[in-house]
């Protein structure tokens, strides 16, 4: 099981987070309806920009040893309980709270994440390699019906990404040597790590993650792969 | 999703070896077609029950620290080299062992395993919770047709079942508490060391797994549920 035109490769290692899914309009979505059960005034897509915000700074404290491991579900938590304070919002129940945290294990997939997953997974091993833990990918892709061959996170390298024992570990975990595995992401930084990590590279812009940041989207001849979306990917390795 | 028949269960997480697939059966076929090619003459029942038979004592070397830890794949392959001087087997490449050791990785499921994991699954996160290690799940998945929404492992403990860590770490690495997960096995040991873990057990024994030793396949009060095969287990568990 090898592709075709990519001699070697076994296994393909997908971000998830904004790769594979659109975090931004189902927090937005969810927002918006739990706005309206409990009679709030926010502007949501602001709020959902700032939880996203939230992210990489508290990974930060983690990756630096300020903060013992703690996982997506907790940091999410913890930034969303900053949030309802600075955006005033009040009267949330325990429970409540709760499962609007566990939002992010309910995101939808861009349009083609699960046909071209599907078609991928013909050839290759399919796994996930996100920050998120895994309890959070086994509910998302349930959710989502996202056709993993191997949920890996992050979590089982007791580190985060761009950290490169996260993209080593997921090599070892799967029994494939680095050059072996694909990863494939929207964001530049995750895929340079991977480089450097030893896994080859693919570059899935993804311009709808932050419709109103400037990202850059720009093909770059320095990944393996540029693709435009899982399906031209799946074309693109033969599959 | 939760099981109307179960409050409060969230997932099953099955025994893999004799449970879920027919070792027995796969490595004598393949031994045999191994025998054939290079013409060797082997009792290849008598081969396939004592590598099953030096895979309990070759992890207690492990569990007991006298081996550092080692993957299933590199107990298989201290094993299989035994045997092989035992067996007067020679003649086979370094490519042709590595081959031949990987037939673990190629196992057949019983006839009702992917269908029961297929119903089983619309209602409960299912995920395997075996000794083999994740590239050997991994690769058996996509071999035979088995729907996991994790894939879980000893190795991700650290340990090897039937410590207690390896049944705790699976529930924590699906976010659920041992009580909303059951354990699924043929092996009454297995069940056990689950239940001490705190985890719910259903026993599914599997007659034709060692047709030719005398194992216990009595139902017992002590597991939560008895089952004839995994359809069984889906229409007790009301999936």
């Amino acid at each position: 099981m090898q592709g075709k035109r990519t001699p070697g490769l076994r296994a393909l290692a997908f971000d998830v987070f904004g790769t594979v899914v659109d975090w931004r309009s189902t927090v937005i979505r969810e927002g918006r309806a739990l706005g309206q059960a409990k009679g709030l005034d926010v502007d949501w897509p602001a709020f959902a920009d700032a939880w996203r915000d939230g992210y990489g700074p508290s990974m930060g404290r983690v990756r630096r040893g300020e903060l013992p491991w703690k996982t997506i579900d907790e940091l999410h938590r913890m930034i969303l309980d900053e949030l309802l304070a600075r955006f005033g919002i009040g009267g949330l129940s325990e429970a409540e709270k709760e499962d609007f945290n566990r939002v992010w294990h309910r995101l939808d997939p861009w349009p083609d994440s699960v046909d071209g997953l599907a078609r991928l997974r013909r050839e290759f091993i399919v796994a996930s390699l996100s920050n998120g833990n895994v309890a959070l990918l086994v509910n998302m892709a349930k959710h989502a019906g996202l056709p993993w061959d191997a949920v890996l996170s992050a979590e089982l390298a007791g580190r985060y990404k761009p950290d490169l024992e996260v993209y080593r570990k997921a090599a070892d975990l799967l029994g494939l040597a680095p050059g072996e595995v694909m990863m494939v992401a929207a964001h530049k930084g995750d895929l340079r790590a991977a480089g450097a990590a030893g896994l080859r590279t693919a570059f899935v812009p993804r311009p709808r993650e932050r419709p109103n940041r400037d990202i850059d989207l720009s093909y770059d001849a320095a990944f393996d792969v540029n693709a435009r979306d899982f399906l031209d990917l799946a074309d693109q390795l033969g599959t």
